[in-house]
């Protein structure tokens, strides 16, 4: 179900590759209120929906001492985005950027990175606060969030972005 | 050139998925002064290094308005690391952790994620500060670093991680 309709006056389109280089497991579903892209928050920070990691039961072992970490990184697949913008017209903005200096679902690679709240682990499920993808979006990688290497407070970016 | 044959006591393998559920394009390659794992740094907090990101020309019209941001996530694909260990032992510690509970680059989807500071971008080559990877690490994608949602100076952690 890829969204290959909604070009938009400015957009540019690429030729992609003919073949992948490499290929990824999607080792289990992130479960959210949101049953459609229209129903998302535009990120993260603007939810505080309260979502559920289920990961396959075979990487259940890799879950080991998660738990000692207050929040983690999602990286998921956005499966219903189309591949093959490079420029887009985001509806705040007024001229197309450049997609790799978007956060939109569509890119070459549409993998999804998302900070989100620990809140707990029940068996291979995770309780998390500030999901913000599609109900059965699916699941690339978990990885414990460090503030050492990973929160940068002062990072700028342009008043309208 | 996967590194089969490490495998620590205590550490725990898994059996992957028989195929693979969808395709990563390598979009450029990642240059650094680490020509092997033993050479790189931990982290990149632990790393002052200057890195080239070299982003294929055909992926060019994605970098617009790029460079109004200082910070810039890296998604980059360890393609020397194995897949298979789902607990492993880090040097720094003395039983086994899940493999989602670390930021080895052994995991089941070997996507590594770094936030680094951009110096500057000359056509489609991205000047980069705190690269930790080895020298030729193939790209997956670019994205802006937003403190908004991305910053969580607070996040916890153990003492030993």
């Amino acid at each position: 179900m890829t969204e290959q309709s909604h070009v938009r006056p400015g957009e540019v389109t690429l030729a992609l590759p003919d073949s992948f280089d490499a290929g990824v497991y999607f080792i289990g579903r992130i479960r959210t209120p949101f049953k459609s892209r229209a129903e998302c928050p535009k990120n993260t920070a603007q939810s505080e929906a309260i979502g559920y990691v289920e990961l396959d039961a075979r990487f259940a072992a890799g879950l080991e001492d998660l738990g000692l970490y207050s929040h983690i990184f999602l990286l998921y697949w956005m499966d219903q985005a189309r591949r093959d913008l490079i420029q887009q017209l985001p509806a705040h903005l007024t001229v197309p950027r450049g997609t790799f200096a978007l956060r939109s679902p569509v890119r070459p690679n549409p993998i999804a990175l998302a900070a989100v709240e620990l809140l707990g682990i029940a068996g291979t499920t995770l309780t998390v606060r500030n999901v913000d993808c599609i109900d059965g979006t699916p699941l690339l990688d978990i990885k414990p969030y460090f503030a050492s290497i990973d929160s940068i407070p002062n990072a700028r970016r342009p008043d309208r972005a």
